[in-house]
């Protein structure tokens, strides 16, 4: 069944195990006690993969990965306190936006499509704005597909006694974070990125002192962590009715994750993924739009050959009749299309992947050898 | 598989079919039109099915029922907006909940824990404050079971000149609702009541009109119901990444409801199974909350049998044990426990969950005959 469902390189929804989608066969009542236990299951699992055992809680969210983006940031920053964001891509733009729909106060420093925020940057900020009391910064902005500096961004914060909050959403599970060593005060992610989990909620990792003090701070009634963490801690469930499939759904991708190597073992495989992945892609003549030193496990973003035979709908159908979803460009600044490597592909599908995207290549009537990019984007050798 | 799972005799999560399961056997692009497709077919569905295909737009939202809710209230009333709120029961309360959060201000008409709001009452209220602007109701107020008098609220409504909102989690799909006939502004259900999907997202039918005029209301980013819907009206995607198992598996379960008879045909099974199981507890000995006019087809209030030996967890270990689980009561009156009879549940399912419920009283030691509740609730008769 799942064989003949195209392959997802994207980063999420994305392709999942057929033994996760079985997990889904049974119904469950969300108030029982067998039901609770997969819900504190997954919270200690998480805590553990983050390191944050025992410093920080583990609270799901119902809703995409932005429910519980929004929920963390409305829950735990109090409404006058000032928020430095770190932005280079879609994702870091949605934090700004949610702050702005907030109406709580924000500096930002914004290095536009590619460019990641370095430390000094964010130090010189910080030390100009002393009133700001957390930064939040995305680990991995699958816009680009650039793996941001979170280790020296973490020890900025660390140094200036400023609070992080790390959006994890497309890392977390497949690249190393430990929240009490960086430290981070908050991480958040979701269950159908790297733990390769089927998506309906998120969850958030937060310093247990900063959550007991965010009661009565939240803008929204469901999006409320406070609350649901608290009414978890009493009753061992969620607030209200949650995604109960789609949890138990979750709790099995969490034991295939520990099967595989836990963070090691991902790490390992999505690693293999790009490089081969890149590897194909730049052997038929595609270039990428980072340096490898900034090229994410997760998802990588190719330039488009300069040719009118390149029309992205035709490309992507090409390679979708022949089994695999590919994802659109977010660039401003230059044609480009992604190819994500995460989710149940091995070398299999990725030397599949890479030989539709050949084929595809013909049936457009591209050019061989292929044409360079239009333009190549600023600083490519400096990012 | 299911099989062996336990019936939920219980408004959601509730027990749905093998083949709205196996729905969820496939991963989905959620930008792939393959998947746009099916979101638009749900749309339109629920449209046809609420009447309002010609006057209202369907928007669904990630996260519970209350999700949608929320997200309702806050992007269609205008911030200095007055609204009515017509309780009797949790899913009332909850509502003045959501607009003290919001800071909207309201006023409530509080009948307590199960009487109905009445039409003339609400007449009243609104000669009195001619600055409410909408009425929130609950269809179904499952805290005790009782069925709202909607067509009447709705008429006072209609005469006054003010919109209707219907909060009809449990009701729509199983009792008939036109939104254009009644008429009602906007009406709020959920994937998981009696469209016998499983849960992950809610979904609005608002009048196109009102959701126009809604732009930037909206006091959070996830949850502005305009602006999911202008994106899929744009893109034919949701706006953030939507449970796309839980949303395939809603198609079937539309498909289903659809093959039963649609609201007809649902109608008639619930009522059935609700008779059925009133009738057996009754021959037991146990007393239904409510006079049987107000009785919904969704779930029933029984009160409990004044004896020290009727425990409620023991009750509902000693059913569970024999595969049903039922509910606690949600009453401040009057000891009581709630038995659903939404999901698939047949005459089969029914009088076995009587059975059940009938041996766990023998095996709880309870006196036979069954010893009335300690205190009938005031005005039971008049209810």
């Amino acid at each position: 069944m799942t064989q003949r469902d195209p392959y997802l390189l994207t980063p999420g929804p994305l392709t999942t195990s057929l033994s996760v989608k079985q997990a889904m066969l049974h119904d469950w009542g969300s108030w029982d006690g067998d039901f609770n236990s997969v819900t504190a299951e997954i919270c200690e699992r998480l805590l553990d993969v983050a390191g944050g055992s025992a410093s920080h809680v583990c609270v799901p969210m119902q809703g995409s990965g932005t429910f519980a983006v929004e929920a963390t940031l409305g829950t735990v920053i109090p409404p006058t306190s000032k928020t430095l964001v770190l932005m280079n891509g879609a994702y870091g733009q949605r934090i700004s936006k949610i702050l702005d729909t907030l109406g709580r106060p924000y500096l930002a420093i914004d290095k536009g499509d590619y460019h990641p925020p370095r430390g000094d940057e964010v130090a010189a900020v910080l030390k100009e704005h002393p009133e700001v009391e957390q930064v939040v910064v995305v680990h991995c902005e699958t816009s680009s597909g650039i793996l941001n500096p979170i280790k020296d961004i973490a020890e900025v914060c660390r140094q200036a006694g400023k609070r992080l909050i790390i959006d994890s959403m497309s890392a977390f599970g497949a690249l190393p974070v430990n929240v009490a060593e960086l430290p981070c005060a908050a991480l958040i992610s979701s269950a159908n990125k790297c733990f390769e989990g089927v998506p309906g909620f998120g969850f958030a990792i937060i310093d247990r002192t900063l959550l007991s003090a965010s009661a009565g701070q939240c803008h929204s009634l469901s999006l409320d962590l406070y609350d649901q963490w608290q009414y978890m801690e009493k009753t061992g469930q969620w607030r209200y009715t949650p995604p109960t499939h789609v949890v138990a759904a979750f709790l099995q991708a969490l034991r295939e994750h520990e099967a595989e190597g836990g963070v090691d073992g991902r790490l390992a495989r999505y690693s293999r993924n790009r490089d081969r992945l890149v590897a194909g892609l730049r052997e038929i003549g595609f270039q990428t739009l980072l340096a490898d030193e900034w090229l994410s496990p997760i998802i990588t973003t190719f330039l488009s050959p300069d040719s009118p035979a390149f029309q992205f709908r035709r490309f992507y159908e090409a390679i979708r009749a022949r089994g695999f979803l590919i994802y659109p460009g977010k660039l401003t600044v230059a044609d480009s299309f992604r190819v994500g490597c995460i989710g149940q592909l091995h070398d299999e599908q990725i030397d599949a992947a890479v030989a539709a995207i050949a084929e595809a290549c013909l049936e457009l009537g591209l050019p061989n050898p292929l044409p360079a990019p239009a333009a190549a984007p600023d600083n490519l050798e400096t990012v």
